[in-house]
């Protein structure tokens, strides 16, 4: 129930049963020399779109442009910058409301986007109450896929340490399951940084000079990833349904 | 060549032949009660990957959402308000002229963003230049597949007065050769309202209250689809190349 | 009948007849070797004035400085970024619209100014109607006195492709009509560069080195400027009267 | 020596003997029953012409919207807010100083310009010299007609207390002289309020119902207009002459 | 009665006598060799507390960073822009006026500050006024210590001319009363600029190397800033009482 | 070695040997019927000082009003909105970084404050490296006293699950310690509700009647107060050595 594929008489018979819609959001960004660029939106919407199809849910367009402003020393890296993302959001979601959804559950393949959805957030519900004092009131949640309890223990338990935390593993092994033709190899050094925190992006590059943070994707493959995309939308679809019920 | 389905290492290779990329630009919009709200990214998306085949260039991911504000009276419809994208445009080009690309050709998909477009490069250009005064400067194109001249000659040709100017024959055909699963019916009143200038959403609401304006999406079929698709790239992709190589 | 001329009191008296406004708006830029920077607005001010006095209506103080970003190479030009002309069209508005205004019909002497002027008005309409939902709507409208059919008409009659595209014959002729003290002459170059697209400031001067558009405004008198003033303001006197009654 | 009345190669001829330009700016609000509500714009513009003749300086177009939000209570008052007026104000000096120009004069008919000047001024100076460090520095300063000594103590012999503080006889005077064709009559009750402190448009209306402050512009006559003219223009260029010559 | 030290319920209780609030304001920069950077939060903080205790009204937290910019080419000065001030003064009073208050007195303890502090009341004003039509009107009010009419008249005859204009011996003798433990000593050179106009920071820096105007604090001593102190809270309790009983 | 009771000259001496800084951000806010509405600023900044005179190092005012939008349904709070706050804190370290400090260590006193803050920090990385692209790069560090290890630990064997989450008995023990004299007392009712997700401000209220979540603040004494604040400056002090001298 992808809203692209619907029509507007389609969303007002929709909104009639239920005033939620499922976001996913991702990111461009660099994810090391075996990573797609798009690997945090991919992933966002796969699982997104199996969320909306098990609990019967509008998902929205994907957001495939985050908050990945310690990227831009990787060509190929499309930021917002937090301020920007914030108006984007704002933007979004007053629409939406309007239209008469009030539930966002935005499931999020990019652990940079979290602080500035949250900001986000805060503001949304004060302005929206600022100038709509009357309207119901809107609820956001953040759904992240890649923290799920079941897919954390699965990242561990396939690849310990070298899970890492940036172009990880589990992330390359999802993309490679939804996407078997792009499966990209490159001869990794086994060492590789972990553990410097974030700074600026010519920081970051400094650090973590092939983009990868404390990982190995080597050990990813794609069934790996089907597993994850199982796991991430079962336990999601949960979680949206608890959201949604929730007084 | 999709961003999204590179890595950053690619890029990198990639940006020593050329520093052209294309962006399809779309929105999220009411199409009348058988076109999609996704139509207007749904083709600026497809056009955009044929062109980038066509030429051997990068595509950006798809910005799904535009400026489509007078449509927002019908249930689905999002947009951003023309300050914020304008400020996404920023980010999106400062960044990927970082990375060095400098020529931006935005495949577009909705009339109503085109006068965002060219007021975010005036602006753009501008600030670039204000604070890197001495970086090679940046050029932007937009190209309207749906203003091609042999997309518009077809229109004429197989739809007469009965295109219309939203949810048009057009663009429903080509969204029904791309998703044949999703070709929507619905008893449209053969006489609709065209004509009226677009003022605010409710508005527009009010005087064309099916969403469509003087169009007559019914005479739309996939194989049209295909032909405008094929027209779109092959003119669409003929204009990239002369944008690139124009001093 | 001016604002700048009129008493607080005398425009209540006015709202109780018509809640309609023209607003002249130019530009401040480079015209060329023999133009004037402030042709644009020159020209829109005094056809606004002419409309004002056809139709009864009461003219706002010309918005001398619009968006011409892309002459900033050249000195003496002024520009608002379109950002800033955004607000700035929002903040006239908001206050004229609690003034009982709500027709308001902007000539127009500048091209840059149109894509800025469109993406406005939809920020405006949606804004308006979320902080004051219950208000009657505002409607806006844009008449460039140069596009104008009769004025179009006659430039290609006297000018033919010497009209060019900017410090066109036709406007330097309005200029020499209003201010005959100020008829400038240089020896203009015969040849001069045309059709090439706008980018930034820089680039412009690049290929436009005195700052023409494919013009030869050599061939303008006062004369001709008075059948342009007279013209524009006939039409768009037409066009107000037909904005202000449709429903 | 108008800006808008200039070419291009004028205004780069004067630059190499001046780097100063005088900016009038007033504001389009009520200004009382017989006031005109373009008075700020017309006398600031007026004596800034006359002080740009007697100093050969370029003057800039005038800026006729100033910050009059208090005034919005009464129909005819356009205001930008002080946030948008900072913006206008950064984006005329960086145009103008990336022309060459870095002194500016404002000659301001409008006290309630003032403190958003002052604040414009601050953030331009900051921004910059952030942006071009090695830029030479830019300096503003803010002629007030109103308040130049010659002008307040003609104003006081010739009113007295009945001067008032806004719609005053010096400035409605001045109009006279300026557009005598446009002077207005009405009953003025004689007593009318002053003293209260300004707060929001409603309460501004509230205490001063027809717009005056104090003040009994039926004093006026043009006759007095031309000194007042005369006084404020000897006494602005001197100072702007000051303003130039200072290290 | 600070609100930092009160509970909600307090506060809940206070707003029913009293819809009254006292909000310091300073800045955090240089004060010359011998002046403490934070000197105008302070004086002002002090001053506030006292006028609080007088006249049993809560004090809101200090807000120590104020409109400095033209002091920032010396280290340790933080200044916020006037746009982000106003942004920040804003957020500030529409939660208090949420709140239930709706008179702001202002205690100030910087002249940089006015001019945002003005621009800012009018703008808060007018965008409440639109967002919230029918809420009782805010008021806003600036009572700036050093201008006190006693504390002037102490500091004329305690120092003469050699007062100056900023890092004056009233204020550095005000926090000498306040902090005794942090009096600063240096030899300051007798002879110190006064006069020059403030521009940018660098050039307020190359005309008062050491960051004193005109001023010769080593006239201070703790004994007359308990007078300046006295002084200040006694006048500015008179004005706020006043401000708040005037209709 | 607070900055505010520093002169310019001390800072510039203190920037030959350091370029950490410390800067402490709290909130105002409800904190429940018996906490006080300044708890995270208060003990931020108690604890920033402490940090200070441990490590030696400059600490800044206090940042006394924050991100607390969903608390501003109880009287008393001030907050700002997250985009203000991004715009503040650019400008603190903007200016700071132009005097020389370049390691911005924030020591925070509220959780409302985490998102924004690491949104601001991604974003002011950006901004200063794209006008300032050869400036030595800065680094900044939240420290929240409250999610100190050491403070955890002894939260959670004094009080249990009775710590809850906002109004919590270890700040309330922290600003009993600070402030004797403040020490409040109301009758508490025993069971209070915990585990709502934060949405709107009018939500928060409705779920969290009198302010606590999950929180027994009656089990705080003064002398536990004590213990949190020596545990606090201990752990952040090394905390802050180790983050300044990182490479
Ligand atoms: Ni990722
Ligand atoms: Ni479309
Ligand atoms: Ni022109
Ligand atoms: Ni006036
Ligand atoms: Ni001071
Ligand atoms: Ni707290």
């Amino acid at each position: 129930m992808l809203l692209q594929l619907s029509t507007w008489q389609e969303i007002e018979t929709y909104l009639e049963r239920s005033q939620g819609i499922i976001l996913p959001i991702g990111s461009t960004e660099q994810h090391g020399p075996t990573g797609l660029i798009g690997t945090d939106a991919i992933c966002a919407e796969a699982i997104a779109r199996g969320v909306g199809e098990a609990t019967q849910t509008i998902v929205a367009p994907t957001i495939n442009v985050g908050m990945a402003l310690h990227h831009t020393a990787f060509p190929g890296t499309i930021s917002l910058r937090p301020s920007t993302l914030i108006q984007v959001l704002k933007d979004y979601l007053t629409c939406l409301n309007r239209s008469g959804f009030n539930r966002f559950f935005f499931i999020n393949g990019h652990g940079g986007n979290i602080a500035t959805l949250k900001a986000a957030f805060a503001e949304i519900y004060y302005d929206l109450a600022l100038s709509l004092p009357d309207a119901p009131p809107i609820r956001c949640r953040v759904g992240n896929w890649f923290m799920c309890g079941s897919v954390y223990k699965l990242a561990k338990e396939l690849y310990g340490r070298e899970e890492g935390s940036h172009a990880t593993p589990s992330e390359v092994a999802l993309t490679q399951y939804l996407y078997p033709d792009f499966i990209k190899t490159a001869s990794l050094p086994p060492k590789v940084a972990s553990g410097y925190p974030i700074y600026s992006a010519t920081d970051f590059r400094s650090h973590y000079p092939d983009g990868r943070m404390g990982s190995n994707p080597d050990l990813a493959t794609p069934e790996q990833g089907k597993q994850f995309y199982e796991r991430a939308v079962k336990e999601l679809s949960s979680k949206y349904l608890e959201f949604l019920s929730s007084d």
